[in-house]
């Protein structure tokens, strides 16, 4: 079946409507990836940012302690810098929290649903098989017992497989709109927490930034 | 005379206290060039950050135009990233004029003086030479008309030597006096712009960025 397909011959039962659906998921999961990979990317950079941030506060507390002309100037630079990376690692424990929510929802609950999508493409080509089957044998009316029995059999299969293909349709449909309904959900939460938390880290409020982390639930390592 | 005084012979003239403001310059030189180097180092791994927050808005960009049930969420992300980068950029010509600034004072202005030490420690060496032959000459009490001259010549090459060696340890404190004025004031100047800058970025006050960067004359990239 596959094969005639492949050359343009045999007809293939095509849900055009399913298939859209189906077709947009895969760039649903493209386009997540694509802000999963920058996320991770941000994570990395972020924190290198507050190493060296960290290693300032060092070297400006110390230059500070031991300068009497300068020492003010080095001390109120050592305090931001270690101000700036303390925050930082609660900002890093919220991108954190997104990177896991996001990887979690495109690696096993979109490919959950993906799946269905492959055992309900292999049931519809085993259907259009026996539907063509069944059709062809049906057109060259059959007269003998052996033959009417042979037609009887082949209808049987075929009615089977179509029970299968039918079954494994509704499923995909109800993945599809069960996935949907998660995604929205999940990604209205992820979103909200890694603006709010973005935007409390750089806009220097710390303890919008310690709400919005709270309000997720984000574990922060210790 | 640099052999004699590594074997622990042979007199050698100390200025102890000029001495400690040479050593205390070297420290100097050291400390302000572990921060320059951390601010390069800080430079470079922020502006990674921001191009990560490019491409973020790009994509929560796209995908907002793209979803009706998440647009929103994407587009105030979009527009945070966006924010984020752009004023990154103007953070970026703050650290560096900062950046610009030190490695003057460490490359050029303290290796300046450093190169006048140079001469000086030259003919400190020469100078206690010369002294040394002297005294030794002279505490041989000459008799012969020959002796008395070769001690007379041997006494104006030492006293030539003295008033060189005196003029460059004058040159030497007048250098490092002059170095240490201008080294806390390029220094205040620097450490306040790039407090200032920080601070601004951070907490996400734009006008005040700009006006830090603008009070130091800050030429940005176009």
């Amino acid at each position: 079946q596959m094969l005639s397909e492949k050359f343009g011959r045999g007809s293939k039962t095509i849900d055009a409507e399913l298939q859209n659906r189906i077709d947009s998921l895969r760039d649903v999961q493209r386009k997540y990836s694509d802000i999963l990979r920058l996320a991770r990317l941000l994570n990395a950079r972020l924190s290198a940012v507050f190493q060296t941030q960290r290693a300032l506060s060092d070297v400006f507390s110390e230059l500070s302690a031991k300068s009497t002309d300068l020492h003010e100037e080095f001390k109120y630079n050592a305090d931001t810098q270690r101000l700036l990376h303390k925050h930082g690692d609660t900002l890093l424990g919220a991108i954190n929290f997104f990177i896991s929510n996001l990887t979690t929802l495109c690696t096993k609950t979109i490919e959950d649903t993906f799946q269905t999508v492959k055992s309900y493409n292999v049931a519809r080509v085993e259907y259009d098989a026996h539907r063509t089957d069944f059709e062809g044998m049906q057109a060259n009316a059959p007269r003998t017992e052996a033959q009417k029995n042979k037609l009887e059999n082949c209808r049987k299969e075929y009615e089977k497989q179509k029970l299968k293909f039918e079954r494994l349709r509704a499923d995909v449909q109800i993945k599809l709109a069960l996935l949907d309904e998660n995604r929205v959900k999940v990604m209205k939460k992820q979103l909200l927490l890694f603006h709010n938390a973005t935007c409390a880290y750089f806009s220097g409020n710390q303890t919008g930034l310690e709400e919005a982390v709270s309000s997720f639930h984000v574990r922060l390592k210790s």
